[in-house]
C-alpha cells in the first residue's frame, strides 16, 4: 500500500523487508532491513522522527521532516529496532526518495561460493551503486524458480555447473546510463569468474525477487526448524562460510540459504531436527559469526526465538546497560515483557 | 588528515563539518553535519560502530562493519550525538564511500529569497542528486569571496540584481553524466527564476565552498554575538525565512546569513548587542522554527550556550526522559556536567 501510494507521487520509499503482511509498525521496531539496504540502508536510516506513547502514558514526538539534528538523545533512533520494548509508535515520518525509472537484473551462475561472496566487495566498490546484490544457493534456487514457475533462461549445462547464483539489480533516472552499467557490470562478472550473465527479460527480474523474497517461508515449509539472520563484515563473508561448511559438515547437517550479499547479512535454514543438537550448532555458527566481527541478528530481531543466545552470547556490560535503558522508559516493564531483554 | 587517507584507497568519508580542526570524537559528540548532508546525511549516518567508555569505567564495543543489525538498543546512534555526555568515545567504525571522480559548482544568482528557496525542493525531487546545495545572501557572498580574495565571475550589473545565491554541487563517476546533469540544472535554474547561472572553473568551486566554509568565523570575527543553527523542513524554507524577515525588522536589527539550504539546516547572524533583546529575538526565532517543524539545533548541538533554550523550549516529558537515559549511563553524573542537560 506504501508503495503504490509513493509510486502515484514519482517516489519510492525503499525498505522492501520481503514480506507483504509486514506492517511499517513493525518494520519500526525490528529495523527491518532487506534487499535494497546495500544502497538505501535500513528502517533506521529511513524513520526521520516519531509519535510514540511512553509506558507512562505519555505522548512524545521525536525528529521531524529533517535528516539534520543535534537537539539532545536521538530518541527516534533508540525507538527504532527496541522491538517495543521501550514505547509504542503510533505515527512514523519516513524518508522517501526519487523513484528510479529504469532497472536492470542481471543473474550470474558462479561455480564456488567463494568466489561469488568475492565477487561482492569489488561490485560495491566499483561505483555502479547495485541496489540489491543477493547471493542464491543452487538448492534454495530451484527451489523458488520451481515453486513460482519462472523460467530464467539458463541453459541446463550451465545450471548444473552452478554451486550458486548472484543477481544484481542496477537502477537509474535514464535508461542509458542504467544499460552502460549494465555492460560494465557484465564484464566485471567475467573478470571474477562468473560462468555467465544474463540480463534477465523486464518482466522476468521482479518476479524472481519475489520468489526470492518467499524463500524464508518456503524453507519453514518444507520443515526447516530454524533460520539464522547473521551480518558480518561484507569482506568477511568469504571467511564465514567456509566456517559455516565446516561447522555444518561436523554436525554431519546442511547449513545453506540465500543472503544479502551485499552487506554481509546471511540466511541459513538449519535442518537438525534434534532441538539439543540445533542449538549447539546454532550457537556455534553465532559464535563464529562474531569471532570475525559479526551480529547474531541483522534483520529478524531477537524476540523470544533468539532471546536465549542473545543473553548468552552478548556482552552482558551491554545488556546490563540495556536493562537499565529500558527502566528509564518503561520501570514496571509493562512493554512485551520477555521480549528482546 | 582523514581526507587525505582515504584519498589514497579511492574512498571518501563524505561529511565535512566546515572546520578543518574539528576532530572526529567531537564530529560524533555533536553529530556533525556540514554541506554533504542532502545525499550523504550526517556523522549519525557514517557512524556504524564504537569503542567507548562508560562513566562507570567499563569498555563496551557496539555495532560493527554493517549497516544492518537487529541485535537490541541501539547504542552506536544513542551516543552519537551525546556531547560526550553518555560516555567517552575511542574508537569510531565510519563508513565510507567510493570518491567520486567529477564534480560541477554551479552559482545561481536570484532577486529574492523566497525563489531561491522555492528552487531547492524540485531540485532535489528531480534525481539528479545534488551533493551540495547551498544559499549564501548577498552581503555574506560579498563578504567571503573577498576575505578570499575570490572572483566568481559574475558581472556587477548581475550581482547588483541578486539578492542571494544558490550554490550547487553535483558529483559523480563519469564526467559526461555530471555535464549532462549539469546542463539540465542550468535549464531547471532558468525555469525556476534564476537571474543567470555560472558554472565555476575547476580550480574556483572549491575555493568559493572552504570561503563558505569560514562564514561563521567571518561573522564571529565582524563581532555577530550570536549565531542560530536551525533546522525547518525543507519546504518551510521559504515561511521560515519570510518569518524571519518580520521578525528582523520587528527587533530593529538585521537576521541574514547563509544555510544549507538543500536539508532545511539555516545559520542567522543575530546581530543584536544588548544580550536580553538578543535572548528575546532568539526565542521568537526558536519558536517560529518549531511552530513549522523544526528543531533548534541541526549540527552545532546544544552545549551550555543553547541549553537554556533547549530547557526552555523541548517538551519536558522527552528532557525528563533524556535525563533517566543520561542517569541510566552516568548515574554520578561525572561526564560532561552542565552540558545539554
Amino acid at each position: 500500500r506504501l508503495d503504490g501510494a509513493t509510486a502515484a507521487e514519482g517516489l519510492v520509499y525503499p525498505v522492501y523487508p520481503g514480506e507483504c503482511s509486514a506492517s511499517i509498525g513493525g518494520n519500526i521496531a525490528t529495523n527491518a532491513g532487506g534487499m535494497r539496504a546495500v544502497k538505501y540502508g535500513v528502517t533506521r536510516h529511513q524513520v526521520l522522527g516519531l509519535e510514540a506513547v511512553l509506558p507512562t502514558g505519555e505522548v512524545i514526538r521525536t525528529g521531524g521532516k529533517y535528516v539534520k539534528t543535534s537537539t539532545g538523545y536521538d530518541l527516534t533512533q533508540l525507538i527504532t529496532g527496541s522491538e517495543g520494548t521501550l514505547a509504542l509508535v503510533t505515527e512514523a515520518t519516513l524518508r522517501l526518495y526519487p523513484r528510479p525509472a529504469h532497472t536492470s537484473t542481471v543473474v550470474a551462475p558462479f561455480r564456488t561460493l567463494e568466489a561469488i561472496t568475492a565477487a561482492v566487495p569489488p561490485i560495491v566498490a566499483s561505483g555502479i551503486e547495485p541496489v540489491i546484490l543477493e547471493y542464491i544457493d543452487r538448492g534454495t534456487m530451484r527451489g523458488i524458480t520451481t515453486a513460482a514457475g519462472l523460467d530464467l533462461g539458463i541453459p541446463a549445462d550451465v545450471q548444473a555447473d552452478a554451486v550458486a547464483y548472484l543477481v544484481v539489480v542496477l537502477e537509474g533516472a535514464h535508461a542509458d546510463r542504467v544499460e552502460a552499467d549494465t555492460e560494465t557490470l557484465g564484464v566485471m562478472l567475467f573478470d571474477l569468474g562468473a560462468v555467465d550473465a544474463y540480463v534477465l527479460p523486464t518482466q522476468v527480474g521482479p518476479r524472481l525477487l519475489e520468489a526470492r523474497e518467499r524463500a524464508f517461508w518456503g524453507a519453514k515449509a518444507a520443515g526447516v526448524p530454524d533460520i539464522v539472520d547473521i551480518v558480518v563484515p561484507r569482506a568477511a563473508v568469504p571467511a564465514f562460510m567456509a566456517g559455516v561448511a565446516r561447522l555444518a559438515a561436523r554436525h554431519g547437517t546442511r547449513m545453506g540459504g540465500c543472503g544479502h550479499a551485499g552487506d554481509g547479512n546471511i540466511h541459513l535454514g538449519v535442518g537438525l531436527a534434534d532441538a539439543t543438537a540445533r542449538k549447539a550448532a546454532m550457537l556455534e555458527v553465532f559464535r563464529l559469526g562474531l569471532d570475525l566481527g559479526g551480529t547474531i541478528s541483522a534483520e529478524h530481531g531477537i524476540g523470544t526465538e533468539k532471546r536465549p543466545y542473545f543473553l548468552e552470547l552478548e556482552d552482558p556490560v551491554k545488556v546490563d546497560l540495556m536493562r537499565r535503558i529500558k527502566a528509564a522508559f518503561d520501570p514496571h516493564g509493562i512493554l512485551n515483557p520477555g521480549t528482546l531483554l
